[in-house]
C-alpha cells in the first residue's frame, strides 16, 4: 500500500470513524482502524462488530493494499499533522510509514485479515425524510430507553412505519416516549429495533439538516449513508412490548400548565428529592394550582403553579427526572397532563403538536 | 435573620465562595456556607481551614443574624431562582426559610457557632500589579509546582520581592520555572510560598485584567480583595531551595529553533512515548537541526527541525511533557535552549524576554 492524502481530510475521517471503535473489548484489532487505499480513495473502516462506520475521501493511491492501525494511537498522531500532506506506505510485513515534510514515523498494524468482514446487506426496506426530522424524531424518544442490560430489547427504539407514518417508541418500564410523523418515501410497512448508541451516533453524523436521510433497513441490520461515510448497525432482535395496549385513552383530570414554570418548580423539588434515589416530587392538583411538594432530610420545596384544570382534585407522585426527561424536550409552551388516580400511568402531551406522547408511571405514596 | 436579597447576586456569590469548599472532609460543617446578614449586606464565606472565600453583596436586611447552609445543595438551589427576588429568614431552632414568588422551602442548616473563626491579619507587607500581570506570572510558574505531598514546600510557589522587583520561582525535583517582573509598589523585600490552589483560584477571581491586584501577606497568610471579594490563604511555611545556586549561566551548546515546530514535533514524539510512563523524547543536536525520535511498543517517530546551534553537537533526552508545558507557556515565536552534556540540566528561555526562564532535568539513556 502506498497513499498520499491530505492530513486535514485524513484526520476528519479518522475522528468520524473512531466514534465505532471498540472501547471494552479482549480482542485488540477492533480497536483499530481499517485503511485500504483502492482506487482514487482511502477508506477507513471502525467497527466494534455492533456499529461499523466507514469514511471514504480522496486519496492518491500511489499502491492498492490495505492495513489496521491501533485507532486511539493513530488518531492522535494524525490531528498534530493537519497542515501536512501525508504519504502511508505499508510493506509486507512491515510497519506503517508515516512521512510528512523530511520527517518519517512508523506505527504498528494488525494483519487486515484479523479485522471483521463487514456485510452491506441493508436494502430490503427504507424510509426517508428530512435530516432535522430525523434528529428531533431521536432526541424526543431515544432518552426514555433502558440503560441496563436486564431487557435488551429497551435498550433500542422502536422505528414502526405505517402508511407512509413514521412512529418512534422508547420505553424502560418506568414512562415511554412516543412520537409520530410523516415521512417523505418509505419502502412499505415495516418494524425496527434499532440500538439507542446506532441512533445518537447517526444524530452526529448529522451535518446538513435540510439535506434527506435515508435509512435503510433488513433483517437484521440498519444501513445509512451520509456525506462520504457509511454507518451500519446490527438491529435488536425479539418482539417489541404493545405499545398501544399500554396508554390510556380517557382519564378523569386534565390539567394545562406552562411547562418553563413547571421545569423550574420540578428543578427546584428535585435538588432537595434526589438525595433519595427516587427523587419523588409530590403534586397536589387542584382547580386553580399545582402544590409542588419534596421533602428529605436536607430540607423541603413547597411551590404553588397556577394552572387550568378539568376533572377531579388528586395527589400524585413522580420521579422528578422522569418528568423533567419529557418537559425539556418539549418544544410547546403549554403541556397537557392527563390522569385517572393516584396509582395509574399519566399521559404527557403538548398542546399544540399532539403526536408527542409520554406516559409515565407514578410512585405510590402514602399522602 | 431576615433578609431580601436579589437571585442572581446570590447565585453568583454562591458560586464565587463555593471554591473554598472543602470537597474531602469529615467536618460537614466545611462543605457549609455561612451566611451573615449585617447592616445593609449579606456576607457569604466558605472555608477549608486553608483557604477561605468571603463575598459581600447588597441586601435588604430586615433583622440581623447569622447561619451555615450545606453549600453544594444551597448552590444548586438557588441558582434555579436566579430570576426571582428571595426572603431568606432563620428563627432560633428552626431550619432557613426561603420564600419566593408565592412558595416557600426550607433547609437544614448548622449552627454558626460551629463555622470557623476567621482571621484577616494579613497586613504586614504587600505588592501590587496589573491584574493581567498577575494572572501571567501564575500561568507561567505554576505548573511547575509538585502535585504530590512528599515534600509540602514544593507545592506551592515562592515569590520574592527585592527592591520592586517580584520574582516567582516553581520547582518539583524535575524542571523548575522562574520569571521576574517589576511590581507597581510594594512594601519592601520579603518572602512568602503561595499555595499553588491559592494562586489559581485568585487567577479566576480576576475579573478586570486592567485594574490593579494588591496582594497583602502577613507571617502565616496571604490576602487578597477583588470585587467584594476576600480571600484569606494560609501560607507554606518552611525555607525554599536556592533557587539561584541551581541555575548554570555558562554553557557549552546553545540552540535557536521556532518553538510552535518544536512544539508539534514533541507532541507528535510524545504520542508514541507516552505509553511508557517517562515519555522519553530524544533530541539529536547537530549544526542545522534537532533529530526528534521517539520509539515504544507502539512505533517510532522520527522527525528533523532546522535550528541555529553554536557549540558542540549533543545527544539528550527528555520527558516531553517537561517540555511542552514550557513551551506550551511561552509567548515568543523562537526559544533559546542551553546545555553542556546529556547529565546537567539545560535551561530554556524566550528569545525576546529573557526574563522567563526554564530549567529541566534531563533522562539518562543508553546512546
Amino acid at each position: 500500500m502506498k497513499v498520499i492524502v491530505n492530513g486535514l481530510d485524513l484526520s476528519s475521517a479518522v475522528l468520524t470513524v473512531s466514534k465505532a471503535i471498540s472501547s471494552k473489548t479482549t480482542n485488540p484489532v477492533l480497536e483499530g482502524i481499517k485503511i485500504k487505499a483502492s482506487g482514487d480513495n482511502l477508506i477507513l473502516t471502525a467497527t466494534d462488530t455492533e456499529l461499523t462506520i466507514e469514511k471514504t475521501i480522496n486519496a492518491d493511491v500511489l499502491m492498492e493494499g490495505e492495513t489496521v492501525v491501533t485507532g486511539r494511537i493513530f488518531s492522535e498522531f494524525i490531528k498534530k499533522l493537519e497542515t501536512e500532506q501525508i504519504e502511508l506506505s505499508k510493506l509486507d510485513g512491515e510497519k506503517l510509514k508515516i512521512k510528512y515534510s523530511d520527517s518519517e514515523s512508523e506505527m504498528q498494524v494488525f494483519p487486515a485479515e484479523e479485522f471483521p468482514k463487514i456485510i452491506k446487506d441493508a436494502d430490503d426496506s427504507y424510509f426517508e425524510l428530512k435530516q432535522a426530522d430525523f434528529k428531533k424524531m431521536v432526541e424526543k424518544t431515544v432518552y426514555a430507553c433502558a440503560t441496563d442490560d436486564s431487557r435488551p430489547i429497551l435498550k433500542g427504539c422502536l422505528f414502526e412505519i405505517e402508511n407512509n407514518a413514521l412512529t418512534v417508541v422508547a420505553l424502560d418500564g418506568f414512562r415511554m416516549s412516543v412520537l409520530s410523523s410523516e415521512v417523505l418515501s418509505s419502502s412499505g410497512n415495516f418494524k425496527a429495533i434499532v440500538p439507542a448508541r446506532t441512533l445518537l451516533e447517526i444524530t452526529r453524523l448529522i451535518s446538513n439538516e435540510n439535506e434527506l436521510i435515508k435509512i435503510k433497513v433488513s433483517k437484521n441490520a440498519l444501513l445509512v449513508e451520509v456525506d462520504n461515510t457509511v454507518l451500519i448497525s446490527r438491529l435488536i432482535e425479539g418482539e417489541f412490548i404493545k405499545y398501544r395496549q399500554i396508554l390510556p385513552t380517557e382519564f378523569i383530570t386534565n390539567v394545562r400548565v406552562n411547562k418553563n414554570l413547571f421545569i423550574s418548580s420540578i428543578e427546584r423539588a428535585s435538588v432537595v428529592a434526589k438525595s433519595d434515589k427516587t427523587n419523588v416530587v409530590k403534586l397536589d392538583i387542584k382547580e386553580d394550582f399545582i402544590n409542588v411538594t419534596a421533602k428529605s432530610e436536607i430540607g423541603n420545596v413547597n411551590e404553588n403553579i397556577a394552572v387550568n384544570m378539568d376533572g377531579k382534585d388528586i395527589v400524585i407522585a413522580f420521579n422528578g427526572k422522569y418528568l423533567l426527561d419529557y418537559l425539556k424536550s418539549c418544544e410547546d409552551e403549554f403541556v397537557s397532563i392527563n390522569l385517572n388516580s393516584p396509582i395509574e400511568p399519566c399521559v404527557i402531551s403538548s398542546i399544540v403538536n399532539s403526536d408527542y406522547t409520554y406516559l409515565i408511571v407514578p410512585i405510590r405514596i402514602n399522602s
